[in-house]
Order: C-alpha cells, then sequence, then structure tokens
C-alpha cells in the first residue's frame, strides 16, 4: 500500500487547533474542562467526523474514532495522545499524536487498503496534571489505575461538578476498558528532550518510560505582620519551603545518575502580602527516574529533609503523594512494527526512553504498546517556543500509518 | 470637662465593620475599592455624619470627617487611621484607629466641650499594600510622597481604572494637602508588637516609626518539561528564588540587632504547573530598621545576593524598589500631649518605636504628629485571631480624646 501523508492539511490542523486557547499566541493553555478544552474538543471530533469514523466519547471526556476494519470483532488497534496544554504551553505537546493519528487514518484509507482490524484514534482526557494535580488523568481510568472519587481541583471542585459542567456524564468505574480490548497501541509524540535533534534522527522508538512521582507539601507555620514581630520568634513558612525547594533540586542532583530529575512547579503562598509573614505553603514537587528503587530513594531523602526543615523551624511539613508511578516496558512487537516501518520509508531512528511519561505509561497495562517520537527544537517543549517542524511530524505519522497497517493485518 | 468612652458601643461597631470581608470569620479581608471595602466605606460614612460630622471624600477616596470648631478659620487637629485589610486579617489594624477616633470625637461632643479648632476624623485609602503594592498609599498622596501615574496592580490595571470603578474623580495631584493644614495629627493603633503586654502597660507612646523598605524581584530563568529536562542543564527560576528567600532572612538576621527585619511574603510562580520547570518567578520583599544607615545596608546586601544567585545559576534577577522610606520622628508638643493625657487618667504608658509603618510616617511629614498604642493579644496582627480587649481600646479612645481636646484648645 502506497502510504501519503498529506502535509500541508496536517500543519493546518495543528495550527488551527492552536487556537482554542486561554493565553495569547504563540502560548496556548487549554486545561481540560474549559471552554477552550470544549471548544477543542468539537473541533477535532468534527475533524474525525468528516473522514467517516465512529465517535463516542465516555464518563470523564476520553474520545474515541474508530475506523472499522473488515472483521469488526476482532480487537482493533489504537493509536492517540492528548489535546490539553498545561498553562502557557506550547502548540506540539499531545496535538501531535492525536492530528498525526489522525492523518495517519487518512493516509490509510487514501490507500486504499481497509485494515482487518478497526483502528481506532483516542484523544485522552486530562493528560496534563493542571486542573486535578494527577497527570494521565484519563488513560489512568481507562486502565483502572485512578480512584477518581477523590480528585478535587484547587478550589475543591470535584471531577463531578467540573464533568457536568462540561457535558460529561454516567458512570467513572465504567470508563475503564476491558482486557484485550485493543491489540495494539501506539503513541505519536515529540520527544521533549533534545536526543533526536542533537542526533540528526528522525525518529526514536520508546522502549521504556521512566517512573513519575508527584507530591503535594503543605507548610505550616506561623504568620504575623511583617515589621513586628522580630526574627528569632519567626516560624515562616516560606522560609522553610525555600530550605525544601532547594533540597528537592540537591537530592535530584545527588543520585549520580543523569536520569534522575526533581522539580518544584507549583508554589502557593498564604495569605501573600508583601507585609505579611507567610503562616501556610503549598508546593507541588515531580520527581522521576528511569529506575525505581532509585526515585523511590529521592522520595525517602524529600520527606526526610521535610522533616529536618520542620523540626529545626518548628514549622508542621505534611506530605501527600499524589502518584507514584512504576516505570513501562514498551511491547516488542509493537516496537518491531515501528523500527520496520522505519526502515520501509528509509527513515533512521534510534531506541530511547522517555523521561517524560505519556498516556501510553497507563496504556501499556492493558495493551502492548510503544511510542514513536520524533525531533523536537532544542528539547524544549511546555514553553510557547515548543517546535516540531511539518516534515518531522509527517515523518512520524507516515511511520506510524505504516505500523499500524502491519498491525492491524 | 468629662471624658466618657461607650465602650460598647465601640465594641459593636468593630464587629460591625468587620462583617464587611472578603474571607469568612474570623477572618478579614477589605481590599481597597473592593465591594467590601466600599461597603465599609459606607458604613463609616454613615456613623460620622449621625453624629453631625461634615464628610469628604478626595479623588483616591481618603476621606474626612469634620466637627467644626469654635474657630473655624484655626488648622484643625486631625486623628484617623485605615480601615482596609489585608488578605486573612484580623479585625483590629486600623478600624481601632477609626472608630476609636470617631468614638474619641463623640465623647468630646458628649462632654459638652466644643474645642477652638476643628477635629477631623480622617479615614486613609489603602493604607495596606495589598491592590497596588505600596503601603500608605493615601497618606503618602496626601503628603506629596507618591507619584500615583505610575501605579498598577497585579494584572497591571491602573489607579485611575479602580478609582473610577470605585466612584471617585478628579485630579489625583489635587489630593494633596497644604502645608499647615493640620495643627496636629494623632494615629490610635495597635501596638502589631508583643511589648505593652509583656509589660502590662495599656498604652504606648510612639516617638518614632521605623524605616521601611519593599522590593519587587523578577527572577527569569529557563522553562521546560520537568520530566524531559535533565539537571545540569537547568536554569530553574523558583530554586534561584529560593536560595533568595533565605538569603532575605540571613541578611536581615546577619546585621545584630534586633530591629532588623526581612520578610518574602508573595511569591508568584510562573507557569505553576507541577511538570514545568518555573521560568519565572516574583517576589515581593519588606525589609524594615529603625537605624537608616542599617536598613539600607541589608537592601545593598540583598541586591549582591541576587547578583550572586543569577551569576552561579545562569538567570536574570530585576530589582525594583517600590519604595525606600526614611523613618518619621514624632512631634514632641503631641507627644507630650498624649503621656499628659494618660496621666489625667491614671494610666501607665512608655515611650516605644514603632517597627510596623502606619499612615503617620507619612503624615509626619505635613503635620506635628505622633501615635498612641495599645496591646494586642500575643503581639499578633494581620491574622484572624489579631485580638485587643474593648477595655484596651476604650483606654485608647479616651486618651486620644483626652489629648485632642488640648490639642484643639
Amino acid at each position: 500500500m502506497k502510504l501519503e501523508i498529506d502535509t500541508h492539511r496536517l500543519s493546518f490542523e495543528l495550527e488551527s487547533l492552536a487556537e482554542f486557547s486561554d493565553a495569547p499566541a504563540p502560548a496556548v493553555t487549554r486545561v481540560v474542562f474549559s471552554e477552550q478544552d470544549r471548544d477543542a474538543r468539537r473541533y477535532v471530533k468534527g475533524l474525525c467526523a468528516a473522514v467517516g469514523l465512529e465517535v463516542r466519547e465516555d464518563a470523564v471526556g476520553n474520545t474515541f474514532a474508530r475506523w472499522v476494519g473488515t472483521e469488526p470483532s476482532l480487537a482493533a488497534v489504537a493509536t492517540g495522545s492528548h489535546i490539553d496544554a498545561i498553562p502557557h504551553a506550547g502548540r506540539y505537546d499531545g496535538t501531535v499524536g492525536v492530528l498525526g493519528g489522525l492523518e495517519a487514518i487518512r493516509a490509510i484509507e487514501r490507500g486504499g487498503g481497509r485494515p482487518r482490524r478497526s483502528i481506532e484514534l483516542v484523544i485522552f482526557s486530562a493528560e496534563e496534571p493542571t486542573r486535578f494535580g494527577i497527570g494521565c488523568f484519563g488513560s489512568r481510568l481507562l486502565a483502572g489505575c485512578l480512584d477518581a472519587a477523590t480528585l478535587r481541583d484547587k478550589e475543591g471542585r470535584t471531577l463531578d461538578e467540573w464533568r457536568a459542567e462540561a457535558g460529561f456524564h454516567g458512570d467513572v468505574a465504567g470508563v475503564r476498558l476491558p482486557a484485550g480490548y485493543y491489540a495494539a497501541f501506539v503513541e505519536l509524540h515529540i520527544e521533549q528532550g533534545p536526543l533526536l535533534e542533537r542526533e540528526g534522527v528522525p525518529l526514536g522508538v520508546v522502549t521504556a518510560i521512566a517512573a513519575p512521582a508527584s507530591l503535594r507539601l503543605w507548610i505550616e507555620g506561623e504568620g504575623g505582620h511583617a515589621g513586628a514581630v522580630l526574627m528569632p520568634d519567626r516560624h515562616d513558612a516560606f522560609c522553610a519551603a525555600a530550605e525544601i525547594v532547594l533540597s528537592v533540586e540537591a537530592v535530584a542532583r545527588g543520585t549520580g545518575a543523569i536520569d534522575t530529575v526533581g522539580t518544584v512547579g507549583v508554589c502557593d503562598v498564604f495569605p501573600g502580602a508583601v507585609n505579611s509573614i507567610p503562616s501556610r505553603v503549598r508546593l507541588e514537587v515531580d520527581v522521576r527516574d528511569i529506575d525505581l528503587p532509585r526515585r523511590d530513594a529521592v522520595l525517602a531523602k524529600i520527606e526526610r529533609a521535610c522533616e529536618e526543615v520542620a523540626a529545626r523551624r518548628g514549622v508542621t511539613v505534611r506530605t501527600e503523594v499524589v502518584n507514584q508511578d512504576a516505570p513501562a516496558q514498551c511491547d516488542a512487537r509493537v516496537v518491531d512494527a515501528l523500527t520496520r516501518a522505519s526502515e520501509t520509508h528509509g527513515l533512521a531512528w534510534r531506541r530511547m526512553v522517555s523521561r517524560a511519561y505519556h498516556d501510553t505509561l497507563f496504556m501499556s497495562r492493558i495493551a502492548p504498546s510503544a511510542m514513536l517520537f520524533i525531533p523536537c527544537k532544542g528539547g524544549v517543549s511546555h514553553r510557547p517556543d515548543e517546535y516540531a517542524s511539518p516534515d518531522a511530524i509527517a515523518a512520524g505519522a507516515l511511520v506510524l500509518a505504516e505500523a499500524m497497517v502491519e498491525l492491524a493485518g
């Protein structure tokens, strides 16, 4: 089958999708269940319907667009990613896998071969943790790895309140997919790291995904007037938090392994007035490693640092583990399909580990899975200047299509 | 003249005023020009009008309620404070000086003596820096110490936008009071420190006000994905900010003087997502000392610490001095009037320095001024558990009334 990607159309659709944003261009902000997210969902569903895919949505907003195969009773082959974006992000993270996946399906259709297995595009709900503080919300639920009843946003609003507002109803437990539902899952994504660009390799075939964890910390000290309370009498929650932030950095650097990363990306200071000593601080901490015991040792060290700071400064630190996931090993058969597809089209590839995590981390628990990476400029993402070239994206979509042809028979 | 304070009514009015709040009780949040501030203004103006005071407001919301004396052409004697409250504050900071000042005027009226000089209650607009980042907004303008044209809130809204919304119009430059407008100014206030309570002294006569300064810092690093950017490649703006926060604390502690205080009360992290490396952080820093050269040496050390952190971490730190004020020396004649008034009523008093700053810091530049402090529980303020007893407040109002009788002749 001759597969051809419509690079121009794919670029146009990516640009169009970027316009559904709560931040001025080139930044993209599209938080799950926001007006922008709902508009973007409508846009993508419209594109899917336009080529005859059968679209369904589940109770939490995961969206499925199926091209029914010649043997509909067989387990489908799936591809997909997400369209939500963290505040002030770029336009390629996730969207390349959704619109690239759709273009791959269209390329197979145009090629004239209808596969035996159905091919399904999945748009995962809320891969980004912005709203509910946990990443891969949708795919965790599909894989049965999340208790959604406890989810709250920063203002205390529940998932049920948010999904009702966005028009999603029904039983959340019923979202879970049965075992064997998909014969294979492949996610196309920008690398979000510098390796492919640095080495001039157009494709990365992901064989493993690093183990992510995130913590919420509440530091409680004693407030007071910034002029009147003398320094020796203070229990400043923000000074304690500053020490913890630097501990996270030091502990992550201290493993001696390049693959350990630790970040404090969220900080809320209460009451937040220039003339008031901070009484309370909330931090959100992200720790990842490809080695699970090493990652968990970092978490333990951060907990000990919190205890030490709390005791020395006379504050309290409460720690909540938001997620502490195992790494994923990709499926050899799906990896092989991707490497063969790359070679079919004369495109160089390399095996690699993903340090960022993706919906594939959870899809790999219920389906044979792998990922296909394309280079992004400077390795940067989660920033407005995130960039992947139209040719790089088209190459990814082409190889994805070729691999799906093989996997779907 | 026999002066008597209606303790019950004064307490009731303080409780009533506390209900104009954007935070659940016992906390009080009342930011200038908010709906709550506007409602509270209406309430206090109503109380003033009810006893026949002539009420006027200036172009920025400073409010003046005058009891005209027997010789209206003489410069008036003034008292007053503020009714705005920082987020999640208490109910006594500022309000004791406004409602206690009003009750002092009523006590003189009830006592039957109409003074030669007019007595004027001033409710200063925005003593707290919450909205525009600068404290004593209203009294700075009265004293001609502020260029209001550059003021912006966090969202970039101007003073003109805000005051129009709150119903204040006219020429901001015209707010400035002419020299000699007031013959004297006295501000009644809770101590916001522990000395009076600790020593069991009911009244503090303030002879000087510590010199305040505040800075805004913008730390600009490099964002990126929290999973993908390796630790050695990072320029994390929040880690740099954490070091600066700890520097402010260390420098303030390092002067060896108990009167030096340094606080970082505001921190905004951008983009503020758990899986995104902070690219930008904004801090607000507050530094005070009763000794001006020592205070300025602390500011210089903080600037040097910022430069060192910026160079070492490959980030930029931009510093803006929001205010850097001189200390105030109170007027001997007004101080003497307060000590005599205390003795007239058999109340112990002590001289003291105010480390918190107040509208008196600026009123002292255009009028002979002093302050009268009453104890507050545990020395705490800017917190919901801020507390001054009805009897302590009544004692303050009584001595204030007695002193004004002398000053207004």
